[in-house]
């Protein structure tokens, strides 16, 4: 658990401008519109917990709320916003991308909005990627559609170019819509603004289609991606019952962290076994897959295993290589597992119908469902609050419900993942009826 | 707030007996699996309010979490459980059922449930509805349906014919899914059986298409709800942006809260104009509906209105009707709004395409969204651990990303409504630009 | 049948420009492409029929088959095209307008398309509305969205205004996407036009979302509107299981014709009645619909009737109204079949659960479905080579799925509708199992 | 163009009993539901084509039609139907074997209706696969479901083997739902039948993803897939469009022909570049792909290129391998572009973002939608009329929107494929704007 201190959050100075804001909240007696500068929400609220820190509530680890503040850092009428998309595709881009612009113009009446191209190479006059004026026509429908209107790239790029570019346009506030590696990046950024005394703030809103960036609630796009990545499971579980000793093999993304797999598993349930990084397996033990699996479809006529793609590892060889946002090659666990599943029912004399599916980019392409655009929406409002109000360093989250700002050090300092004694991986379990231990 | 002693479950007895669910975490060495006894969730999270309060946190308002216990009330290997489906239909019901009855078999190995047929009148035995006995088989792939395959109906039965069916077919614990109604009439029966000294439990899963109930976080069902919702938006639009004057006025359900008017406005952004019966409007006051609207055609050559079929109820005539449910009738708005609009373009000699849409049942008819899915076999798993750890009077609910278990006595005392001055609200208001005061 | 002299297409001239589309052949020893002038598509192709008219093949009731002529009438250079689009929304009208205009930009390297707004009305000053330039850019991505990007109206127009504005733009070619009344209108153009003796041209595309013009095939965006209606009887269905003697009444499109109503059912299989405008039915008859509910009720416990809006009309007090299409205002035979049934159980002391669903404007402002898409854009491809090949007063259709050019007078002079003794109503009967003579 | 003998349909003998259709016609005056017998539906409608034969009418190449007839040729209070799936899995087949007992039991009064399991495999006693008693209650609701509740199996089985199994069961009709491989096995079935004299009649219902059997119109789910399909090309169009310098790679089903493909690019225009089978391209040369890619990169900065399986195979490796069905296994055309086009970029020095998407068998394991259910449910009737009229030997087709009887040799002789001089190819070509000749 992180201790207070790791959750207080930077900020460019003292708040001098009433929030244009105050205009919705005029004249009404009480006002729960405006969140108070002292309050915080409790990192944990499990009694069990705090008892056991035995601390007063206000050194009790806590969150800085989001939302608007009655007065801002930024002046409306010359605020410059800047807004870039980085990393890998995840539905409801768009839908943040419009949010940002959308509340700028029309309740902070910011008219200075920035979109750079792809990804933090926009920021590089070498690259000669104009940037784009985001305005409330440009971007009035474009959450209809699946992707980045602005484009993005995987990548880092010198701060000090980025910062240079900053400079030069006239930008007050940076908001960085990007995973992981982005959040470094915007991390880097804010060391060169700090260092050359400039106050610019710098926003992260966390996109990660694994879900895998720690303390920030759910991640926005990440419904989306698991709704359809559970129409492949369908498929092969359609696949696999159509044929004698059918095996579907759905591999789905998920690096270090097997939430698609697991939320999707859970959304029809028609996986028989699920494998992800979190929990290693054996091939070829008693309770490992080869075997596990041919007792199912001995029982059942058929099987589906779902296959986060950075499940067992251990069983691949490590490639050593690298992509250009600094994650390393993954082997082929799929390869890997179909092969060995082939290999034993040909040993066995057994009929096999295996079928495998890989809807890939497929379930990041799409625009963002009906709950994800609603969660986009408000998430980007929170990110645009907190910016006009100086903050800086920081991303906004959606922790149990509660939007919140969290400091980057925080989230880029470990992954979020599936806790194997969680009861999400237990229900997992429940709705697969997989071994527990599967060796 | 409510108080901490309003929090408290009741129970049937001690737990005697060793949850099967033990065999998942057999010889691991920390367990965070199991919910300890003792265990409580803060109810409000935020330091301000707690420090107000000024109290130890033991005393603090909280809930009993959700989730296995160690040790439970009831023996597998003799417990009947009763499942019933009361009110209206809501996405997700069958997912619920399905998910209540493969908890039981799979993992506490329960193998007598029993579905009662066509809500509480299933109890009565002279309506002559056999019950159904549900199985694994027969609940395979319900999920994939919308409705209830154990049929519904709205209305109370007498408490005492209830637990009369319920000792005569050896129930020991009953799952009611159903709304406020329902959970009063759960309530009844629980006060039958106290009266009677019973050790029979009765848990509710709360069903709500319109996330009307207080305390259990966003109801099953509501996010597909508003999902389908927001088609008939999106439709509206497109046919008053294809007429000159065009005017699209979308009826969504919403009888006392307007949450689904509000997300569903939302997550397309299509809505100029969102009317819930929370937030009073008048039709022909300077900022009311008919001179706003006006203004808006004027800029844009067409508007959107969403209108929540309980919104503006005090320009209807009150019917002092009453449904089987105990519901009054509502005063038909629609009608109300569409003529003032009519009229009102007819009077200023302007040509207007008006174009009404009512989604009515094709919204609550549909299966549940992946998403909703995994929400209701969760949420049906946690109400199956509640029922088997002899808990009663009690629904489980999911208040900000937590299960916990909430008395029904304080989810049938209110409403749970939109906070016109929240930030939920506020975020219509950014989206639509409607005036704050539509008078 | 119509006769050879009806089917004869009026032209401009004759064609003196060779084809920008040759470059696509040269070079070719064969060429299927291009249409041969003098080549015709039998209008029956069944030997019975031809059989029984004993006339030589060259006499026989033919069409002129639609495509790429290898010589066209206007001048690419200085062709000036317009595009309206009349009545109601259907599916695929902006596929429609895209592929008209990529045709003609990138194939006939015709660059001025006028897109005229909202329908007739956008061609008398008097309104005000000005015409948009129809680029590439422009049509892009528009397919994506339901309506028409140029807005639609109802009503006819003066044709002499009409043929003043073409004259004022230089227009050369008017191509006209709209149903029975527009094509009315694109007739009385022509007849202004000749009176004139001007070189212009006009081409209709069919617009019906009910199927219900003649000669032409299926209309474009049937498919995607009685897919969406499907939905909608899908909901009832539902509805109607879940309930105790649960009847679904779903009100589907179809003034004169009931394809929607047929097409939808046979879709899901989940309608018990299709009561259509082709096939009169009696409320009270011993097999009339409420005795038959009665039965379906009772055996299967719940039933649902898909009414189209112009069934029954013989049950409805004649309004004797119309609107501004000129469409006479229809009886209200939902609210005469819905009463009549509810009559009828409470006469017989029988609870109901009756559910009405009315998925209106719903079907026909949704984006083309696949099929739909691609039929749009060939349909469009076809009504550009006729204009550009001097076609004048005609539609294009897709009759037996080969493209044709049709008369106009032809098309408007009756409607087309579902025979009650062809195969498509008695699928509808073997679906339903309802009674031949519902009487 | 077959001659009319090849299109003579074989029957097993005069038509005996009345329809129990005829109940549906009694005491109408006309009948024009009926197929008479010697009515006929010519081949082609073209005059041209028709003329240059200089033949009778009579001579002509034309089929029977399909439907039912008056008389048929089984006994329905004694007849035994056998339904079997073979072969790939295709969007409708659950919709087909639906409706075929559906229309056995309901209208013909046919009880005995049985499913043979897992393709041809199914009828040999040694694999051991009960055959399924198919009901109305079993087939109710299984066209909500992809995939076949048959099963299915890909390669042959000994027509001795199949024949003795239909003869042991008293097996009075089979009707095969297959593809080409299938249907040759099918008529092998028939040869042996023959050569026992049995009264045993075989009838298919052509099924093919790839819309590759000659004479029968669209297949049925071809529709299905190639909508599936164009959602895998708005990814990659979505993917590449959000990149610098991205590429989209598609691999979309068509090892022989071309169709998908082409429709599913048509669908919605985001392709750049197809590449079918049935059009040879060079990758190197001025006009190649590579070149006419980087020409495309360079001016729309991004690019989508669909590629059917078995295009290209000049560019690979034959393997000279075959499947279970006796297809031989393509080459890796995939691959090969993929590293074409990266080398090509890396070689320039320029940067290249490649996204490869392959729906795979996602795009036939779903159900089939609302226009390819009522395609289905009708075909299937036109099949069991077939059967019951004592026809064998022959397939049924919807042949421009006319359903026929096509003699199995001649869709088992050749494939059907995109005619490079047809309107289809030349359609993809204006939508793509690919360069005509890609060397």
């Amino acid at each position: 658990m992180p201790s207070l201190a790791d959750l207080q959050v930077s900020s460019l100075g003292p708040c001098a401008y009433p929030s244009p804001l105050g205009s919705y909240v005029a004249g009404r007696e009480t006002n729960e519109y405006f969140v108070s500068e002292d309050d915080r929400v409790l990192y944990d609220d499990t009694i069990s917990l705090l008892r056991r820190r035995g601390e007063p509530l206000e050194t009790c680890p806590s969150f800085e709320p989001g939302g608007p503040r009655p007065q801002i850092f930024h002046d409306p009428a010359t605020t410059h916003v800047g807004v870039v998309t980085c990393g890998g595709l995840c539905p409801g881009l768009n839908d943040v991308i419009r949010a940002v612009t959308l509340e700028l113009y029309t309740h902070y009446g910011v008219t200075q909005v920035t979109g750079f191209r792809n990804g933090y190479a926009g920021f590089d006059p070498a690259h000669g990627f104009e940037p784009v004026d985001l305005t409330p026509a440009l971007v009035g429908s474009i959450n209809e559609r699946g992707g980045t209107i602005l484009g993005t790239s995987r990548g880092a790029q010198d701060p000090v170019v980025i910062v240079d570019r900053l400079v030069a346009l006239g930008i007050d506030a940076l908001i960085v819509i990007g995973g992981d590696g982005s959040m470094h990046g915007a991390h880097r950024i804010v060391e060169e603004i700090t260092r050359r005394g400039l106050p610019i703030g710098v926003v992260g809103i966390p996109k990660t289609i694994d879900n895998d960036i720690p303390h920030i609630g759910q991640s926005f796009g990440f419904a989306t991606a698991f709704g359809e990545a559970s129409k492949a499971i369908a498929a092969a579980h359609v696949e696999a019952e159509s044929a004698y000793n059918g095996v579907g093999l759905v591999k789905v993304m998920g690096r270090h962290a097997g939430f698609i797999a697991c939320y999707a598993a859970l959304a029809n349930h028609d996986a028989d076994f699920v494998l992800i990084p979190e929990v290693p397996f054996s091939l070829h033990g008693e309770n490992g897959l080869v075997r596990s699996l041919e007792r199912r479809v001995r029982e059942r006529g058929s099987a589906v295993i779902v296959l986060a793609e950075g499940a067992g590892q251990e069983h691949t060889l490590a490639t050593g290589r690298s992509d250009a946002s600094g994650n390393s090659r993954l082997g082929d666990i799929a390869t890997i597992v179909r092969e060995a599943i082939e290999k034993d029912f040909h040993d066995r004399g057994e009929e096999l119908t295996l079928k495998f599916l890989d809807p890939g980019y497929g379930i990041r392409a799409v625009p963002a469902d009906p709950s994800d655009s609603v969660y986009c929406a408000r998430l980007a409002q929170v990110a645009v609050h907190a910016a006009m109000a100086g903050r800086t360093d920081m991303v906004v989250g959606r922790r149990r419900h509660r939007f919140v700002h969290v400091p980057i050090p925080l989230v880029i300092e470990r992954r979020h993942s599936v806790n194997p004694e969680g009861d999400l991986w237990l229900s997992v379990l429940e709705s697969t009826s997989q071994p527990l231990d599967m060796r």
